[in-house]
C-alpha cells in the first residue's frame, strides 16, 4: 500500500489500468467520473452463486437498465475481458456491503467479504454515453454545474426474474430541446451502456411525480424552459433488485466509484 | 391433434401464432424457412437448471455466435416475450434428444422428456439477416439452389465458462465480390441474430481446411470466381458446447426446425 494521494491532474494521460493501480493502492479515493476520458466505465454488483442465474436472468430480461459488461467466474475476484488483471475486491475506490439487505459496511476494500461462491456483474454506465453526448456538442448541464445526474425510481415494473423484480430506475438530465432528437441519436449507438433514452419530456407518465425525489445522494437540477427532461435506464435498477431480495451477501460499488475498464466506449458502439 | 398437412402456399399470409398452431397441431412437419417472412426465428437449446448459469455466462461471453433471444423460468415450457404462448415442448417441428452426450431420440413433440428443471434458451438464428440481405439486393446463391447454408467447424475456441467450452461454429455464404462491403453493412444492424461477418475471405484463416467438409448435415456450395467465402457466427456453438459437456438430458431444435417468433427482425434491429 503506497501512502499519501494523487491528484486528477496526475492521473491525465495514464491508461485505465495503470488509473485502477492507483485506486488499488489507496492513492486515488475520490469518484471516477472524467478519468481515462474514451473508456466505457462499469457498475458492479457482488451476490452469492446460488442467485446469480436468477440474476443473470434479470438484467438479460432488462437490458436497457441493466447492459451486461461481463459476469466473473464464481469465486473468482479477477476480471477476464473488459479490464485486465482488475480485481473487484480492490480497483474501485468505494463499495457498500449489505447482508439480508441491510447495509453493513463501505470500504474501500472487500477482501475481508470475499467468498469462494461470489459471482461479480459489471453491467454498463451511463458516464459512457455522456462523453459521447458532449463529443457531439449536446450540452449536459449538470456536468458544467458539477452535479450528479439525478437518479428516480419509476413505476415501470422490470421484467421480473426468479427472486428478482423492482422498479426501472432512470438518470435524468435536462436536454436543450433543439439538441433531443440528436440526444437520441448519439446514445442510440451505446446499447452497452444503456443505449436510447427510454422516456421523452413528462417525468409523471412513467411514475415520476417530483422530480426533487432524487434517490442515491444523487443531486438535484432544475429543468429550464428551453429544456425537456430526458430520462435514460440506470443500473441502479440491479442494485435495487439485489437488495429487496435481500441475499444473505450483496456488494455494489458506491454511487460515483465505478470500474474503469480497457474498452473504449466506441469499441462497443453498436455500429 | 387436427390430421393432415397443410401445404406451404396455406401457411403464406397466418401470423407467426398461427403457423406455431399449425406446427403444433401436426399439420405443418417441414423446415421453417420461408415462413412468416420478416420475424426472427430463433434457435432453441434446453438443459437442466443447475447448469443454466454457466450455459448463459458461455452464452453472454461469446455473443456473435450465441445472441440471447429469451431465457425461460426453470421448469417452464412458455415462451413469455419473444412468442406468445408458445410451448416450447410442441412448438418447433422437429427436436433432438441427447442424454450424457448421445443422442437418444428425434421427435415433434418433447412432453415426454419436459422436467420441472429444465431451462430454455431462445438464440437468434441467420434467417433473419438473410431476409434483409434479399432485401438490400444482396444475392443469396444457397438460396436460389434451395440448399442450406454451409456450417463448419472453425479452430477459434469460445470463452469458455464452467463445463461449457468448444469451438466457434459458423455458417458460410458465397458473396459477390462488389457485395461484400454492402452485406456487411446490412447484417450489422441485427446483432440479435449474429449480426456482420467473423470473416470475410479465406476459410484457412480461422481453422477451417475444406469447406467441403460441412457440418449438422447443411449443404455443400461451391464458391465462385467472382465470389468470397464470408462467415457469420452461429448457434450451433451453443449446441456443440452443450453436446460436448456430456449433460445428462439435452434437448435441441433439428436443423431448419426453429421457433418462429412474433417479433420482427426489424423490432431488434441496432439502429
Amino acid at each position: 500500500m503506497t501512502t499519501g494521494t494523487i491528484s486528477k491532474e496526475a492521473l491525465s494521460g495514464l491508461s485505465p489500468r495503470e488509473i485502477r493501480a492507483r485506486i488499488r493502492d489507496g492513492r486515488w479515493t475520490e469518484r471516477a467520473e472524467g478519468l481515462a476520458p474514451g473508456y466505457a466505465m462499469a457498475n458492479l454488483t457482488v451476490i452469492p452463486q446460488d442467485a446469480a442465474f436468477d440474476f443473470l436472468t434479470f438484467c438479460l430480461r432488462n437490458p436497457v437498465p441493466c447492459p451486461i459488461i461481463e459476469v466473473t467466474d464464481p469465486g473468482s475476484p479477477w476480471v477476464k475481458r473488459a479490464a485486465r488483471d482488475a480485481d473487484l475486491r480492490t480497483d474501485l475506490g468505494r463499495y457498500r456491503v449489505y447482508r439480508h439487505g441491510e447495509p453493513v459496511d463501505e470500504t474501500d476494500d472487500i477482501s475481508e467479504h470475499w467468498r469462494d461462491d461470489l459471482v461479480g456483474f459489471l453491467l454498463g454506465c451511463s458516464y459512457s454515453f455522456e462523453t459521447a453526448l458532449l463529443d457531439a456538442n449536446v450540452s449536459l448541464r449538470h456536468i458544467e454545474e458539477k452535479k450528479i445526474a439525478p437518479v428516480y425510481a419509476t413505476r415501470v415494473p422490470c421484467t421480473p426474474a426468479g427472486r428478482f423484480s423492482g422498479p426501472m430506475m432512470v438518470s435524468m438530465r435536462p436536454i436543450r430541446r433543439d439538441q433531443v432528437v440528436r440526444a437520441v441519436q448519439v446514445t442510440s449507438r451505446f446499447p452497452a451502456t444503456h443505449g436510447a433514452p427510454v422516456h421523452i419530456g413528462d417525468p409523471s407518465a412513467i411514475g415520476i411525480d417530483d422530480l426533487d425525489d432524487v434517490c442515491y445522494n444523487t443531486d438535484r437540477i432544475e429543468v429550464r424552459p428551453d429544456e425537456v427532461p430526458v430520462f435514460w435506464g440506470c443500473a441502479f435498477t440491479a442494485h435495487a433488485a439485489a437488495m429487496k431480495s435481500k441475499l444473505d451477501l450483496l456488494i455494489t460499488h458506491q454511487s460515483g466509484h465505478l470500474l474503469i475498464t480497457d474498452m473504449l466506449s466506441e469499441e462497443i458502439a453498436a455500429l
